[in-house]
């Protein structure tokens, strides 16, 4: 089904810091790229500049995003996620923690990058951080699982550049299935964005004898 | 309540063409970027030529993305949206045309900077661009609005690096609420989400008589 080919680079600390670094020079130049009065001639040869770096980094190139190593030795994915990501020049990225009672928890700031109606976060924005966000509370809870359904109330509207809360928790667990739910609140603590979702664990997962 | 101000660049043509042709090399950095297999000296050297490329476009920025003026005159912001937006770096982006009978539907590929399981679509991912398709949908129908309630319910894996088929319609309309539905298909035509939405219509478009 996928053209993507399996074969992961493995990084090791200094090459995800020196990498965190790069993504995060790139995460600015793309909010610099969308915000600048550059005239046309400059816009163009400052794209000339971005394509040569494009090709400097096409260095060993893999197909597929890096897993990171960690110190335990644990092979860790979130690192190259669209949300999470700190190697993820797309990815805000949202810094999401775990509570001492197995709640998820971060706090995070939307660039203009990702506006919706004038000056508020896009409603899809919101749907894909708080995925992020249940899922992870899913996982937390010992039973990762894939989106099933996503279920999302907008109560009213997130705004972008002030700091967000998210919050999510696992709810409870039939099987198979895993339920979740959180939100997203603005820096006065009223909920803007509702999330109930559903997870299933693939079956690899629950077959323990394997 | 937002920390954004309303000021935005409104784009001719000329500058519209070299700011996408930015953002396309943008775009292109940032895959390479979460790829590479440059070594972190060389990494942190490539990153040191991006900041000194952003504070290049540093000049006359603004706090807001742009708009665009179209040929007849209308003023449009979907070129610097996440989702469509040919002027924003992190969309990826998704081109949505309305067909005759008034349906929304695009065919867009997914790069690995989408990625959330292994070769897959981050679930995230798949929900906001179509909450961005369904509002399409919505807006088309001539009742514009914000995101109400969003439902996704996933059916199977939605594959990365293939052209994946987009379409959303218009349902119904209830006073100021407008429903609308819509899916992604993968290249075998199978249907991997499935999307409800409910918009409400801002009361300002409402009161024809303002």
């Amino acid at each position: 089904m996928s053209a993507m080919p399996a074969e992961r680079q493995q990084l090791a600390d200094d090459e995800v810091a020196a990498r965190a670094g790069l993504a995060a020079r790139v995460r600015e130049l793309a909010e610099a790229a969308i915000l600048t009065g550059a005239d046309p001639a400059e816009a163009a040869a400052v794209a000339d500049e971005v394509e040569a770096l494009t090709a400097r980094l096409a260095v060993g190139r893999s197909e597929a995003p890096p897993y990171v190593v960690e110190h335990t030795g644990v092979m860790e994915r979130h690192s190259a996620n669209p949300v999470t990501g700190t190697l993820n020049p797309f990815a805000p990225p949202v810094d999401l923690g775990v509570t001492p009672d197995g709640a998820v928890r971060g706090e995070f700031t939307l660039s203009p990058l990702y506006e919706g109606p004038p000056t508020y976060v896009h409603g899809g924005v919101s749907a894909m951080v708080l995925d992020q966000a249940l899922g992870m509370a899913a996982a937390v809870s010992g039973t990762p699982g894939m989106t099933a359904t996503l279920e999302l109330r907008y109560r009213r509207p997130t705004p972008l550049g002030v700091p967000l809360l998210i919050e999510a928790k696992f709810s409870r667990l039939e099987g198979r299935k895993i339920w979740a739910s959180g939100s997203i609140a603005g820096p006065d603590g009223r909920v803007t964005v509702e999330a109930t979702a559903m997870f299933i664990q693939p079956q690899r997962f629950v077959t323990s004898g394997r």
